[in-house]
């Protein structure tokens, strides 16, 4: 007997009839003797009509407010869940956030999970029953007030929740088949992973593969939980993600990478997949002092205006002028208020201008053990050059290498390194890919 | 500077521009220095729109889960409703029925309140926010499982809350401008009752007036508490309930009835009003033993089969056959069950035959010190007699007098007696008059 937490997204309970399919996937899982702990999100588009709701009242509800608001949804549909399981012959309870222990800071909208006290789902699983839990909520530890965890956060209920109970596998039903060597909307012949590391789902995740959110990804990582990402339409086998990755593991399909003269296979380069990110912009500080201090000071005001930065790169200043340019990359939609910020403190900072663009493409290649293996970055070189794609800015990580590009090359930047590295399949699989909601 | 709780039923949180309403009332509270504690129903259809969803999905939900459905109509109402006041200036906060410490029983679906320790709501009062609290729902004391109050069940959050608070007045806001003589849907010439007491109320209640539910009334008589029913569309005065009633009180639109010759005009009896009920239904237990015991057992099993019965009379037998019959009055939704149990216990109880009607109508007259004055039934039979209107049951309390009648000449007994008694306004107002939900 295992204790299994699943989660399901919106998509999978948009409507009565797919509650009531997901309701035959958990009963089977009861009849099979497992313990069953189901996380559920919002059904559908419920969560975007709640918001309509509440700009038709205001344009600046409290969080607070909104929070109550929008943790109706959830409610919804894991009493519908709950009731269509009863109806099959196994209990169910269903619990919200709070009654489920899940403890959070007091952020509303972005609450940050603080502890895990699952004490109800326990005995719910101890009486025989399965227990339905509203994902993407939470209370707060200090005001007691219902709380939401922002974007990701079923996931990271999920596996918060698997976490604090030990949970076997904590399996992650999604629209897609499981996480794939490249967006299949972008290259048909990307194929489905079937095993890859915590590690490297993180940089995938951060790289901008939308199946999993970072979030849910490093809380598995830090609590060693394996996840399982699976379609709640099919009965495919997903990916699995687990501790230490897919080393060991002997049916990966990137194994056509695996130099055959290496000796060690258990430290060949594995490259897990090629994900890509549109929705980065890059600012240019042009002109700035070359002195110390200018830049912690440039990244400092960037950090107060609440961006995330993401890859940076500082040119050679030039001796004549004892200036130079500092670029860096950041969500798009946090361009207008960083370059207001920047503007503020030109006098201060002391640089000439800026530049901005949001017409670039990250491109990412993630794999383990490819900073040991140089032939991997040239190789990715010369598939972008022969590609005829200019590489304007690159970062790597142990496990990692990303370049920018030109937005308009991006898509040809993902199938052409996808084919570099062997990653093509030999039957392209038609797949439509989605992301997760929340 | 006055503690107030307002109750909002749906019809008046209907959509955006409702709450928008409600919130620009409740506002003007605030500014005139007044705490202002609000429970608020579902918006409009929202609790029917969760039902049938709910039965898309099974026919039978468990008791917990509806619960945990339906909770969720109130918490979208009532985050609305506190981000429209906060957007006035206010500030306002809302509350579960679980956090506002409605504590019930265990009974899903219609659990009753069992104590009220409204703690944060005092406290929300006391940092000078409005207190916006779900009505309907609370929190079981040993399941700690969230539960609803039934029918009736958000009137009764703002009488509890409004007794534990001790605040000076409970309104109740609906959708008509108070409690009327008789329906004005029957009566175009029925009047607004300005004032009236909690004992003349319950039993209006009781005897068919729907604009509030018996039991909150109930709750407010045992503690106490002041009601205000008052229209949420307008300003009108509406209906004050108060304890030991209005007799004292000088502007009574029943005045009119006061006879000029009573010595004491504190004992006079006052009309309240004519209330009328359809929704009855009589069985007739035709050739019932006359021998001690057989009452007994019979309305023994109609209270097993969960029916509360109404007016009861019972024929005086005939000494040549030892048998007698009985008659009372019941729900008619509770017919078919009483129906099934009576004939399932034929041989037990010794009866030849039932009778079922659900044709009968009960009409009420109800006003203090009626018993005390033997014209009041005198007139009450004469104006029947006079329409040409049969009666085929009575039955007293200390301040009404009811009457089972044919069902197709209840609406003409209603006018009958509301002109007989004076009760007739000189300028009818025209009114819609409707339901509270709950």
């Amino acid at each position: 007997m295992s204790l299994v937490v699943q989660k399901y997204g919106g998509s999978s309970v948009a409507d009565a009839a797919s509650v009531l399919r997901v309701a035959r996937r958990i009963a089977s899982y009861r009849a099979a003797g497992h313990e069953v702990v189901v996380v559920v999100s919002a059904m559908g588009d419920t969560t975007d009509d709640l918001i309509d709701l509440a700009k038709q009242i205001t344009p600046t509800p409290p969080g607070r407010e909104l929070d109550m608001l929008l943790t109706a949804g959830e409610r919804i549909a894991m009493a519908l869940l709950a009731m269509a399981i009863n109806d099959t012959g196994h209990e169910a309870r269903s619990f919200t956030g709070s009654q489920a222990g899940v403890i959070t800071d007091a952020s509303h909208g972005k609450a940050r999970i603080i502890d895990v006290t699952p004490g109800r789902i326990r005995g719910a699983l101890d009486d025989g029953a399965v227990a339905i839990v509203a994902g993407f909520q939470g209370v707060s530890q200090t005001t007691k007030d219902v709380t939401t965890l922002g974007r990701g956060g079923s996931d990271t209920t999920a596996v918060a929740l698997a976490a604090a109970l030990n949970a076997d596998v904590c399996e992650i039903y999604t629209d897609v088949d499981g996480v794939f060597t490249a967006d299949p909307r972008l290259v048909t012949k990307a194929s489905r992973i079937p095993l890859i590391s915590h590690e490297e789902m993180l940089e995938m995740a951060a790289a901008g593969a939308k199946v999993l959110h970072l979030r849910s990804v490093e809380y598995a990582r830090r609590y060693g939980v394996p996840l399982h990402v699976r379609s709640s339409f099919s009965d495919k086998p997903g990916t699995l993600i687990v501790e230490g990755g897919g080393r060991a593991f002997p049916i990966s399909p990137t194994e056509m990478f695996v130099t055959p003269t290496e000796e060690e296979a258990m430290e060949q380069p594995i490259i897990s997949g090629v994900a890509h990110d549109a929705s980065q912009a890059k600012i240019t500080v042009v002109g700035i002092p070359d002195v110390p201090g200018k830049a912690a000071a440039t990244f400092q005001i960037v950090a107060e205006a609440g961006a995330n930065i993401d890859m940076i790169v500082q040119n050679v200043s030039t001796e004549i002028t004892g200036r130079t340019d500092i670029s860096f990359t950041l969500p798009a939609a946090d361009g207008a208020a960083v370059r207001q910020a920047l503007e503020a403190a030109q006098q201060e900072l002391g640089f000439q201008r800026l530049v901005y663009t949001d017409q670039i493409g990250k491109l990412s290649l993630v794999g383990a053990g490819m900073r040991s293996h140089p032939g991997v970055s040239a190789r990715l070189f010369e598939a972008l050059s022969e590609a005829g794609i200019n590489i304007e800015m690159i970062s790597t990580s142990e496990i990692r290498i990303s370049v920018v590009t030109d937005l308009a090359a991006l898509d040809r930047a993902v199938v052409a390194v996808h084919t570099a590295f062997g990653l093509d399949s030999a039957d392209g699989e038609a797949i439509v890919y989605g992301g997760t909601g929340r």
